[in-house]
């Protein structure tokens, strides 16, 4: 198995027609090609099945000969494990969430397959064309992409990639011939006579696009579309080779992972926080009330200037999270924020990416979100507990960053909180909340064990503060919280000065 | 347990500020009950939790005293099992789908709790209070609301309706108390002034909901809304009881379930199919051409007209549905078409309603979702196979006809496909299938397994047809395919004179 992230060394392929090759095949030869795919493509469908892959295959390229494309493989699959996706140039089923979120939602569990008919490089590829976004932004958009798929393909997603070429002299032939026939004439618009001069522009959009993303790990197989029997094989082809290639590689070996994060030596920022500070009854209570006034104001302006907020509040065992977020929580129009409790995952959120449950609760513009527990999860306790491997786990601060910029550079913004006490006074809490009945089921017996491990999580903690607190985009906030008064305040203020500068910015 | 369906026997309950009762906690009082509830809160939830009981709490009535009342309950109970949902009465999450879609898709898994603040009741008593809806119209709503409560109680789910009451002066009261504190001030808007009135129409509203939908199964319990203290800790109260109602009552017997239908003597109508019809390879082409490209026209337009179509694909084993959808997909411009196989549920489909996984798949308006197998496998494969109890089966008959009129009165139109063939005709398939290297896989030994349970399918199919057959709403059509040819176009003829009707409509 190629090493994930490494750039594909051969050339990123060229059409077969430019390259002289052959572009089409006669019927007699289809149907004689023919069934060996199919059963081909069935019998690697039920092994990746078996084997628990996820597979990915995106259909890019030309729109006039994409659907035909993605019919034909639909139909030599087992449509039981197949989901299909049609993402258009100009289809977004929901502006005002960041623009991945539709494709992180339709990813497929593992064992099946989701078709996409238009993808993630649609809406590039037609900002390109209709010269909405610049080149730079182009190129930055696409290194995101790279950074998806790669992230996609590190956690054992088969991505396969299928770039049907069309030029302008060929679609003008097939346009001609469709509208000839009685039987097809239907197929032909007035806007695709219009649209021919798309196809030349086209192919500057592809040699940006495979520049960035024809990478080893999610190569790009280009295919000559002119015909469609020759075009409709070689797909299937395509996603054949990329299935069996995938069954017989050997076990990627954990050598193999590069991943330089963390250090082993980050500092120790947990320590550092004043855990004596602490508020009078008296001081709370008009600080609380200044600061939920100031809230409620903030988050209708938020909600008129369609802002959205993510809240991250991740912390010690009995630190204090439910409290603190009551406290915001009742400031906050209810239609306008959502509390999203995260607890193990369910079977069918085992079934998917690690992040998938989180980019399906990513808030709507105008709302606040506030996750109790979070994706830190995966660099908490998947690592502390072995859940996740250590693979897993250290490459899992890049995704996050990667998931908490998607989210901000579409305006939302990312706060997030570790409440901190020392083990002393949770022991405390644990005591308190043992002795009062409407308390007890607080501590469980795994509150216990996770004490036990403090110093790990010590150590887990100071990484992600090391590697994931990012003051200009999604900074992370120490809240000493050994006195819950001081804890409460400090973070409802922190969340006011938070939304206050996102709505003057 | 009470009868399903039946009424509730009692006076609907009036609120205790009219009946002269007591409305108010102090503190003192308030801190001493408390730890109680809370406990007994707690232990209920874990109870039902263990009983793997799902549980709606609705909290209806006074806006401006919900979110507080919602906090108080969230605040007393496991925040790991609860999820609050917040719909206001203008909140619409998506207004191109059916109005009762995102409260479907919000309905708890077993064990959990789902706390509505707002919920369906929302929509219809705005929609009084604002005068936009006539007060038949309400009451139709209303009784669509009595059904699916009473399809989520029949179907194991805890449903507790807390409707807090507070009236004009009470609220001018609120208002000016909270007005005076500088602390709270800020929780009392311009709006708040202005919308005074509301509470003396909103009780009105109340009388004809408590009408409709104070049932047995799933009463409301009227709070005096007045003192916060008071309304907190009653509504804490009404859930408690709620839950320890569910967790002593007596299981329900199979006697106690009423359901009248199936009559056991359905018109035999799938032995009336005339399978001797078929078509030339030539008319077949023809009419298939004519047929795609009206099909591709009808779409556009619908697409434009923002008209929503669902077709349903049942059939016998190897009866061609899969060629037969590929046929309509093949037509239909890919963005605005979508398949959905339906297989076997997953462990988190099974946790929650059968009709849930349905309504997440439901189309927006100027979409066609393709149903590969449906909901009717409540009333086929589930009660052949003995997946579902005679109880569940019997009444999904009506819960099924409520679904498709949902989507109906939406203004989505449902067209159902019931492909028939012989026996003899599916052997010869089979056989078929078993001799193609690439067709093999579509034998499993669990359609040989069907295929010994003929007549109980076609008993079971011949029900189908005799209760869930509404011309005018969602038909069926059964068509003869022994003759794949002629099945194919018969139903894209059908699905072009569908939309051409839902467009001239």
């Amino acid at each position: 198995m190629p090493k994930p992230g490494k750039k594909h060394q051969g050339k990123a392929p060229a059409p077969a027609s430019e390259a002289g090759g052959r572009t089409s095949l006669s019927g007699a030869e289809y149907h004689q090609y023919l069934p060996a795919l199919r059963f081909g493509l069935l019998d690697a469908q039920r092994a990746l099945r078996e084997a628990g892959v996820p597979v990915v295959i995106v259909v890019a390229g030309a729109d006039a000969v994409k659907s035909d494309t993605v019919n034909a493989l639909n139909s030599w699959m087992d449509p039981r494990g197949v989901m299909t996706h049609t993402f258009g140039p100009e289809f977004n089923p929901d502006p005002l969430r960041p623009h991945f979120a539709p494709f992180h939602e339709a990813l497929p569990p593992r064992g099946s397959i989701a078709l996409f008919c238009g993808s993630w490089y649609s809406p590039v590829g037609s900002g390109r064309i209709r010269r909405d976004i610049s080149r730079a932004r182009a190129k930055a958009e696409l290194e995101r992409i790279a950074f998806f798929e790669k992230m996609l393909t590190d956690a054992g997603v088969l991505i396969i990639k299928i770039w049907l070429h069309l030029d302008e002299e060929s679609q003008r032939k097939r346009l001609k011939k469709l509208s000839s026939d009685p039987r097809t004439a239907w197929k032909v618009s007035a806007d695709d006579w219009k649209r021919l001069d798309v196809y030349t522009r086209l192919a500057t959009v592809r040699d940006d696009i495979f520049a960035a993303t024809h990478t080893a790990h999610a190569p790009w197989v280009l295919i000559d579309a002119t015909d469609d029997r020759y075009s409709h094989y070689m797909a299937g082809q395509a996603v054949l080779g990329g299935m069996t290639g995938r069954l017989t590689e050997s076990a990627p070996t954990a050598e193999a992972v590069v991943v330089a994060e963390p250090r082993g030596e980050a500092p120790d920022r947990l320590s550092r926080a004043d855990l004596g500070s602490k508020l009078s009854e008296e001081e709370y209570e008009d600080r609380m009330a200044a600061a939920q006034a100031r809230l409620s104001r903030l988050s209708r302006l938020s909600y008129q200037a369609r802002k959205a907020h993510v809240l991250v509040f991740e912390g010690w065992d009995a630190a204090g999270k439910g409290g603190t977020i009551r406290r915001l929580v009742e400031a906050i129009d209810a239609r306008n924020v959502r509390v999203i409790p995260i607890a193990a995952p369910t079977p069918d959120e085992l079934q998917r990416h690690y992040l998938w449950r989180f980019w399906r609760n990513v808030p709507r513009d105008g709302q606040t979100a506030i996750f109790d527990r979070s994706w830190y999860g995966r660099v908490l306790v998947e690592r502390v507990e072995g859940f996740a491997t250590e693979a897993e786990w250290r490459r899992a601060y890049d995704e996050i960053n990667d998931f908490e910029e998607n989210l901000v550079s579409h305006g939302t913004t990312v706060t997030k909180f570790w409440l901190h006490l020392s083990p002393e006074e949770q022991l405390r809490r644990f005591d308190d909340r043992s002795e009062t009945p409407y308390k007890r089921h607080k501590v469980t017996s795994e509150d216990w064990r996770n004490r036990e491990k403090w110093p790990a999580y010590h150590e887990a903690v100071n990484d992600v503060l090391d590697l994931t607190d990012r003051p200009k985009v999604a900074p992370w906030h120490v809240v000493p919280s050994e006195d819950k008064l001081f804890a409460r305040v400090q973070v409802i203020e922190t969340v006011v000065a938070r939304m206050e500068r996102a709505l003057r910015g």
